[in-house]
């Protein structure tokens, strides 16, 4: 699977010995990295994967030459991704990840006691391996009992899952170019919907307000078609992701009504007998404030409420 | 004044035709933004100041080889830095700009109807033209009847002010290396104390909790010991700025207590009547979100307080 490429197929070098981040995605801007050592590189069915050592946010993950995640500021979104849609709904039990192959989104799921069953289905297995060779702080969440991994397409698992099975998804995808295309379409949010119970939260990467208000205008009327208990957008700072911030899909099927604005199964105050770390981003404070946006988004965002 | 400087001077190397923001003040990383046409370069008694037409982020203001704004992004921190503190108190009416040559915080206040009086003193002229002939948008606060300019040193300025003289007091400086130095120094903010009335407000940029947690202890810590009313910290997301995010500090003067947390002098829905464009960025609901920080943030801040 791993291949042999050359180096300046990752490195587009704007500043020489410098990792840049260039992509149609987000034209004419470009956040750069300063490399101290390239620690892997590889090519997987699906996508370019590399890591390296970057002089002053730790090792970063890059996939198809996007930043996934640096050990600096994962903190950020993992806890943000996961926290939002588990503390919205009280015991959740049964929690589904699709993506998330570096088992960040795993570590905080497993700080919820609640919570039983733990499944993942991540497609690409070599950011599995080399999340758990290079990023132990990370990985550490598949070593969590409760976790059943399954390598394959997320699309096709849900299909499958019988209705109403989980209290909770988090789809920790990528961009919706290459392999995360279908996560972002109306079909597999409808298989979601399906998969979750009635009064069921899902919480789905939602890129940028500053960057993509059109991708997230989309989503937005998708989710509210699909997901009949409630639609919120969230969003919070992680510097290392193109214009330093990223948002979240807060939805709830219909059901026992949800308000995610205000969380009903607190975290902030860490269990002491719990051998994870403490919380380093995520407090109920946070949780709320991440719901109010910005005059010009929630415009757009709201513009197609009912 | 101004000279001419070899381009080389300001775009600090990167693949030709982008700008990228290298500093000291955040090692290792750069964001970069490509380069249409230079349209300015010169060089005034502090700094150098350039003006580019960036592919997508419109406009772009240089000093010192720093982004200070871009037409794309500058409603956030304009809208945050000046309603933050505007909105806090009753009636504002005698407010002073420390910085802010761009002129956007004088077109953020002179949205408050209250406000008989505007002063700015801003120590570089250069930076007050520039922004007039390339940023009309944002330098048409200077066209409100009830702005004075004086164009010199801000620390000198306010010594010179009466006792009580002022409502509020925005500190729209760069960063603290270069001219700015000062203005995050704790006889800077005496002066500030000393300006404002009982009950005051001062805005002051502080910096990222991702980049900068050591500077804004001490701010913080000296803001403590002089604002005996209120010392609160904010923040907002600004792409163009390192990390994404910048911060502000809110502080009160003893007398009329302040709660920054909830504004008493909303500015959400427009005045029919006014000639201003509508907000694009602040509204009442994101003042409050505004100060909610990430756990690692909040320890650091409080850990200081009373």
């Amino acid at each position: 699977m791993e291949t042999e490429t050359n180096s300046s197929d990752y490195i587009s070098s704007v500043i020489p010995g410098w990792f840049s981040e260039i992509s149609p995605m987000w034209p004419g801007e470009a956040h750069s990295l300063k490399v101290e050592k390239i620690l892997f590189q590889g090519k997987s069915d699906y996508q370019n994967v590399m890591v390296f050592q970057s002089s002053t946010y730790g090792k970063v993950l890059v996939l198809d030459g996007v930043i996934q995640l640096t050990e600096r500021d994962e903190c950020a979104y993992q806890e943000m991704i996961t926290h939002l849609p588990l503390c919205s709904i009280v015991n959740p039990k049964k929690v589904l990840v699709i993506g998330g192959g570096d088992g960040g989104v795993l570590r905080e799921v497993a700080r919820h006691s609640s919570v039983e069953q733990i499944d993942i289905c991540e497609i690409d297995k070599m950011v599995v391996d080399v999340s758990k060779k290079f990023f132990p702080d990370v990985a550490i969440g598949y070593e969590d009992p409760r976790v059943t991994l399954r390598v394959g397409d997320g699309v096709a698992f849900l299909k499958a899952v019988p209705e109403g099975t989980y209290d909770a998804i988090i789809v920790d995808s990528s961009d919706p170019i290459g392999p995360a295309q279908e996560l972002f379409e109306k079909p597999f949010f409808e298989s979601v919907a399906k998969a979750l119970r009635p009064g069921g939260v899902v919480s789905t990467q939602a890129e940028s307000i500053w960057l993509h208000m059109n991708i997230i205008e989309d989503i937005v009327a998708n989710c509210r078609q699909i997901f009949k208990g409630s639609v919120n957008y969230a969003w919070t700072t992680v510097p290392t992701y193109p214009s330093g911030m990223i948002g979240f899909m807060l939805c709830s099927t219909e059901g026992p009504p949800v308000d995610f604005k205000h969380p009903v199964n607190p975290i902030d105050v860490d269990d002491s007998q719990r051998k994870s770390k403490p919380l380093k981003f995520y407090n109920s404070e946070l949780h709320t404030a991440a719901f109010c946006l910005p005059s010009f988004a929630k415009k757009v965002i709201d513009s197609g409420a009912e």
